[in-house]
């Protein structure tokens, strides 16, 4: 049987305790097999705001979760916390949240970290130094590179660059990063996702994957030759396809075609995925030494502590993060 | 009452004929409301190998509809038609055939022009020096702006670039180019679809819209002065909204809530609207003196004469065109 997760609590003041509490209330496989960091005084009054009376109960790592309650890793915030006003005082905690959760994640006692979201300017003040929880992750997990992908039920996309300008992305993509981007996917969508043949579709960065060199030169020069590589490495365990024209690539037939599209650039790949599913589009990191996974949204400070909070994304975040837990669990089993 | 519309063959061995016969045989409103160019002999082929018999009836302009057949402006192809095969002895009649849509469309024996799918390649040959129809039509509409519009029931994008390279596509948008587009886009979505109050979402060029300048600075430098100055020549008969991070903007109720989404390059506006409705969206070219819409595929050569070819994107351009030239036809009326 795997580890529990653990659900870190981001930013207090933003959504995240509340979507937490909807998410472990909406089902009890996933309240049986998720510790929520947290202090109880504020969860009480988040759980007040949103009219329910949840019991909680205190884990400890190693003890066992008790299933009728929501189980809780306690913290105590040292500023009290007021819903949607993020408070510097607070981040040096919010970033611990953080470590903790990957220690207890690298020790074995929790199997995979749903993380809450962050309002970064809060943390820059308190010295945080990363763009966001992908690349601290990486860092906390011995530098490791770490990947992000975005799934829902109908789709995985994986940007291979994300956020710098569109006018740079093309000088930014080379032969070997793209090269070692496509086998890191496959890999991942052979350990943590259980595919055993994927099938990778690949963008062109132009429109209409530059129509044979006509329309910019990235697909011939880079992209073309990083699959080929790509291809050399991973072998006939894997297909790898492209360079696709990506605005005909996202319909229904391609989807279901389809294991993961890696797309150039953000908006290449995130628009897709949040047309086809704005509210269950969950955050993967791909290419640490354990699974992590979070909703696909911000703290929302502007609806905190209204109940208007939908837990969605998190509900998939946990499900996403409890299949690719079981994957490597049984990966691990079988070695 | 308005004049009928118009579907040029575009290449014949190509699948234009086929979805031509599929989509008038669909719908007896359209049938009576529409006159197909072709040649009767080719037509019959066509028809045979999709298992049909239509009547056809050669009209010439000026003349009443007859509703009960396929009404025929006859032309007669140089060399024979072979499915499949596009056939460069044929060219100089494609390329005539939209010239004469247009005439007939300028001297009003035509309220509006479908054009069915040509092949590029095959033209230029003959001479033709166009990127397209859109800029042919423009061209021939007197050097009209010709702007592409992709629309769907759910949705209408305008992409300000087109089939440039991605690293191009910054230092192509200009202050006055965008201003004068979105005054456009405005424009024909008061006069060709009639709404009153438009709401206009622009998109950012930048992942999250540059977030305030720090991932990009077109936004500051181009998209949100243009905004300025086309709000100040609209005046309050339009709402103009942005930049706005594209990621986010195509989900259910952002589609309910704007009339129009002006997108900074191809795939940011055709990303979109192809994963909505892959089979479904249409391409409308706006700011010409006539109403001209298409389906949104190619030829299609690989399919063409097996029965294959779906109607839905031509059935949906000839009801796009029947409203549009309603639209200008009451307000020509109303003057």
């Amino acid at each position: 049987m795997t580890a529990p997760l653990i659900i870190t609590p981001g930013d207090p003041a933003g959504i995240g305790p509340e979507i937490a509490l909807k998410a472990l209330l909406s089902d009890d496989t996933l309240r049986a097999s998720c510790v929520l960091m947290g202090e109880v005084s504020h969860l009480r009054n988040v759980a007040a705001s949103c009219e329910v009376e949840p019991r909680f109960h205190s884990w400890t790592p190693g003890a066992p979760l008790l299933s009728a309650a929501i189980n809780l890793l306690e913290v105590a915030w040292p500023a009290p916390v007021i819903a949607g006003q993020p408070d510097p005082k607070n981040a040096p905690l919010i970033i611990h949240a953080i470590e903790m959760a990957t220690s207890l994640a690298l020790q074995g006692h929790i199997s995979g970290i749903v993380t809450c979201p962050i309002a970064k300017s809060n943390l820059y003040e308190a010295g945080f130094p990363y763009p966001g929880h992908t690349e601290y992750l990486g860092a906390l997990s011995g530098d490791k590179t770490a990947i992000m992908m975005l799934a829902n039920k109908a789709l995985r996309v994986v940007p291979a660059t994300i956020h710098i300008p569109l006018s740079k992305v093309g000088e930014s993509l080379t032969k070997q990063g793209l090269c070692d981007l496509i086998i890191n996917v496959t890999q991942a969508l052979w350990h943590d996702f259980n595919v055993a043949e994927p099938k990778i579709a690949i963008c062109g960065l132009n429109p209409h994957a530059g129509e044979n060199g006509t329309i910019g030169t990235e697909e011939t020069e880079i992209i073309i030759p990083a699959i080929k590589m790509a291809e050399s490495n991973i072998g006939d365990k894997a297909q790898i396809i492209g360079p696709l024209a990506a605005d005909s690539l996202f319909h229904a037939e391609n989807l279901a075609a389809f294991d993961c599209v890696v797309g150039m650039y953000h908006d290449q790949a995130l628009i897709p995925i949040k047309t086809i599913d704005f509210h269950g589009s969950v955050n993967i990191t791909l290419g640490l030494d354990f699974v992590r996974t979070s909703p696909d949204h911000g703290t929302a400070f502007d609806i905190a502590g209204k109940n208007l909070a939908r837990p969605e994304s998190l509900i998939n975040a946990l499900y996403f993060a409890q299949d690719m837990a079981r994957n490597r669990f049984a990966l691990a089993s079988s070695d």
